[in-house]
């Protein structure tokens, strides 16, 4: 009744939050869940605008669709915006219903 | 001084609250965290209910408690609510308090 | 392009927030995430003033910092204060930025 899935985390600016959204179910992902966060990351390069609010985007969807999400994020987002992804493997129950159709 | 222990992350609507509070507590949980997020799942047949604000609960339990948890959850709650949930392997600082007694 | 890091959660009183943040960073941390939770721990032998806000922060680090931040929070609040951690193995895109320089 458990399914091995990958936790996609990201967060972000929420200024990109549409378009992470977007690129999460492109993907194929099914669900996605938006939880509001405060992040600051001193090492980063935009680090000034780091602070403050930020969202976290999490998902749960195959190892396949993980790796094409992340690697699409880092494609359009990681040379302009602060973003950090992160996968996580987990068991999920009912998990056949967040696996791509 | 770290023990290997289950997260258990639920995803479900506001509703639900109390009624997962008090299932998690009575399979063993000795503790949870509650985190206001927003979700939303396009493949859920309850997917006209499952915008807007939704919580997230969290445990830390042991792999019998999780199982225990996640099997009530199912036949309680999945037929007739929007909710997910699943498991990832952590290692808990001080984990022995976790431990149902 | 994935690097293993280790994901540490701490879940503490609100007024802790900015000494567990200054203890995150000393160790090696370069950055934090703060989440506003609610929290109940039952069994805690602090539990009257485990109700009601707490937060969560959240860091990825090497598995060597992960230890070091753990091993020093527990000297300096598990003895008077009602704090939880734990450590998740993870996959962080980019990872190498978060490790110590």
């Amino acid at each position: 009744m458990k399914i091995p899935l990958t936790q996609v985390s990201i967060i972000a600016e929420g200024v990109l939050r549409d378009h992470i959204v977007e690129l999460v179910h492109k993907h194929g992902a099914t669900g996605h869940t938006i939880t509001q966060v405060e992040g600051e990351g001193s090492s980063h390069r935009h680090a000034s605008d780091w602070g403050g609010r930020n969202i976290k985007v999490e998902t749960l969807v195959s190892q396949e669709v993980a790796d094409a999400i992340i690697e699409n994020l880092s494609h359009e987002f990681f040379e302009d915006y602060s973003v950090i992804a992160w996968l996580t493997q987990v068991n999920v129950l009912r998990g056949s219903k967040f696996l791509k159709r």
